[in-house]
């Protein structure tokens, strides 16, 4: 999967187009792998709502701040340590089970990316779908 | 898997259960996949311990406190965003490989669920165990 | 795969012994699950440079600090409670893609395992291929 973004804890909600992966394989059970071939970006599930995507957000600037020293951003220039440290905390990979060709996910709980870069960034979300027919 | 919790951080050990599911199988190595499909809820692993069952309660107060302000619990009746939060943060999903027909958990290791949803919940932990004789 | 690790959240790059396993098997298609069977240590993914390491070290002491009181220490010599919490906080299991018999990782990104112990520990992480040619 392929998606643009604007970086800087941008959440992307990947629901609708694992979906459409998983309707075009006719596979009826099985489990969906996610991963995020990156080392600033991450994967969860969420209740992707406005309320939440910002509290979500101001948790990761409580949690590792940008602001603060990183030993990092004293060798390298794009200064974005902050969002390393974000995304080997959330993870970079995800699997979701799917039963009568059904993605099993609660009824408020949607498959986010979390881009935690702090530019724009092209990325790419590696999807794999094993099952049975 | 269904069972019932208290909610408000109530830890459940599945690791027996999960094992006698995988014994029904009579597969001999593979890998179980879990998942919790609830956007409020969380799976890990942990020495199941009275006292590392309270200090991992007490982090999670740290980390994402229940009485700050966000902005889901302006616009949501149910007050509940920090157990969206701290679900967010632990995820969804858990693999746990097998051989010889038993599961390969560290010593002191369980299999746990976290309900962080403010109230009592009748939950669902979805089981795949794939694999082969 | 076995190693040694000295603890205290000393981090090891495993992205070169997953890669001559994966090697070994002739699969060109498919996916890597590891998991750490033990309570104290996790798995994940980084950039894998001295800035960084030191940083994510850092992180840990600020989200579980050693220091503080647990109730898991009042009871267990080994005290090692902040070692359990950020085991469980991390997550002991990880799935990478592989394509064209080549781990999808991103430019910068490593698999490591982090040693959240308190003490010099011989670790095993099991490693599971599971894939086509």
């Amino acid at each position: 999967m392929h998606f643009s973004t604007q970086g800087n804890s941008e959440i992307t909600n990947l629901t609708d187009e694992v979906k459409k992966y998983l309707k075009g394989t006719n596979l009826n059970s099985g489990f969906v792998n996610l991963f995020i071939p990156g080392a600033t970006g991450g994967l969860t599930t969420m209740e992707y709502e406005p309320g939440l995507i910002g509290d979500l957000q101001q948790t990761f600037r409580r949690i590792a701040p940008e602001e603060i020293e990183y030993l990092h951003n004293a060798t390298h220039k794009d200064k974005n340590a902050h969002s390393h440290i974000r995304a080997s905390l959330i993870g970079a990979s995800l699997s979701i089970p799917f039963e009568n060709a059904t993605l099993q996910l609660g009824k408020w709980q949607q498959i986010v990316f979390i881009d935690f870069d702090n530019r724009p960034r092209k990325r790419e979300v590696i999807l794999q779908i094993i099952g049975e027919r």
